[in-house]
């Protein structure tokens, strides 16, 4: 089968199809998308080498099993299911965790995947494949709701109007609390607030203006300082991005200020999947292109440039 | 009256009995202490210039005033009661707030200090003067559980056997859930485990050990990734130091691993009072030296030797 591999460089290789191991379920993709993990990772982050890519929806097609024919999408950590992590609820924390496209594990740049049944979720028939590949992103946006208690009567800074970022002012948009999403970039905010959402400029932020929770979605090793200066006493930082070089914020700050700081990553698929169905989050504008897959190296040259939002891939 | 001034070095300074404004009382100094904070700003923290001092306790002499004759402690914040983070709950961060001894306020190595009448807070009677003065450090212990519910069933691992230290490990023996104490100075962990408290040595921690919540009191620079290389997924590591010179913690893990990093400064001096009072805190055996006002420049020298715990200076 076709597949987009890893290790130094990306070229596109013939492997065989897998085989699913006990508790697993063969998957054909029918979609898949770029996520920034995958340029970072190109870039050596985590250290991975294999078949790219974690965004995907596809059809079951083990024979036999119950869910054969039907569509689904799938969390992306394979837990061990045993550990004291998995064992106290923390399952996406496993010690012993394989991640699709990431870590230990065959990514979704390929025409079949093996996934643990316990990591799919149905895709309701009202949800169209291409717009169903936005789960998984969409769901580490919701995770900031799962992890974080944001009262109606709060205020939100979002900083970084990329693709996390407008999937998470998506979200902000549906609490009832005022929140602003700010890019230093005019193209992007212009098209931010052409989604219907809050949208300004980073230079019209006055340095006095603070909120009760920033939400980092810079990708830059600045987002955290520029997030905390703008962070009332008592207020929370949400980290939602990694970056190959991290920068130093004022640790006194934090104790001073007695910030709260949460590393946020992915999330659960259900809450995304309910929203998706419900039409209450429409991703389909952050559309920029969708690709053969045998021109996903063009995607992701396309992927990279910064004018772009989703790249989707077309399997088959 | 006697003061111990800081401007270009700490001198005793003759000055005027301060005078009490609109809703401020006058206090009659009786013991005050030395905290790492004043030791942090005569090497220039703050960049406070005045009367140092912030821990105290005190006899009101106001005359008429109903408190007359009381033995007080008093909060070290003064806030305007106006602004939008005194009208939402946090006075102690009032954007105008003046800090006893830090900022803006004079400070309580000197005869008198005039405080706000809703700072103070009276000492029961069963409670010692030279016990009552570690109200400060006690709340500000104590303002850990205020900020973050630790579950009983959680485990704590506590970094640097300092004063704080020290004080948060005892409230941390009072809560059921496992702790331990650890400190790089054998004797530093001899004395902790000498007062009741779980104590090891840091290098007896193995590296694959974790906790849900761990607590850096280790007052440098290091300690912030020491404490989160020690953290379950999903944890929280406490900053209660300030620092003059901070180290960069690696922000891709504190999303990766979805950490919470929580500062945490002053508390609440009603459960401090009422912890002393319940003869549930004994800070007696921190108490290192109780130096005369006039030698309060060799309590200082005293205070810097880490060998020392809690230096109290007695007044009149």
């Amino acid at each position: 089968m076709r597949s987009l591999f890893f290790e130094n460089g990306l070229y596109i290789k013939e492997i065989p199809v897998p085989l699913p191991s006990a508790g697993e379920v063969l998957v054909k993709v029918l979609f898949s998308a770029i996520c920034n993990t995958d340029l970072e990772i190109i870039k050596g982050y985590m250290g991975f080498s294999g078949v790219l890519g974690h965004e995907f929806v596809g059809e079951v097609v083990s024979p036999a099993h119950p869910l054969s024919g039907k569509t689904v999408v799938g969390e992306i950590n394979c837990s061990c299911g045993l550990c004291y992590l998995c064992l106290s609820g923390r399952r996406t924390h496993c010690s012993a965790r394989s991640v699709l496209g990431i870590a230990g594990h065959q990514g979704v740049f390929a025409d079949f995947i093996c996934l643990p049944e316990e990591n799919l979720h149905m895709v309701p028939d009202s949800v169209p494949a291409h717009i169903a590949v936005f789960t998984e992103p969409l769901a580490a946006a919701i995770e900031i709701f799962e992890q974080l208690h944001i009262k109606p009567s709060s205020t939100v800074f979002i900083f970084g109007a990329g693709k996390l970022g407008l999937l998470i002012s998506m979200v902000a948009r549906l609490q009832g609390f005022e929140y602003t999403t700010f890019d230093t970039v005019k193209e992007k905010s212009d098209f931010t607030a052409g989604l219907g959402i809050h949208s300004k400029l980073l230079s019209d932020l006055h340095p006095d203006e603070k909120a009760e929770v920033c939400i980092d979605c810079t990708g830059s090793p600045e987002g955290v300082s520029l997030a905390l200066s703008h962070l009332w006493p008592r207020g929370t930082l949400v980290l939602k991005t990694t970056v190959a070089h991290t920068a130093s914020p004022d640790l006194n700050s934090i104790v001073i200020n007695e910030f709260t700081i949460l590393g946020s990553r992915c999330g659960v698929f259900k809450p995304a999947l309910n929203l998706l169905q419900r039409k209450l989050i429409d991703p389909s504008p952050m559309i920029s292109a969708i690709y053969p897959f045998d021109d996903i190296l063009e995607a992701f040259e396309s992927a990279k440039k910064p004018v772009n939002h989703k790249i989707i891939i077309k399997h088959g």
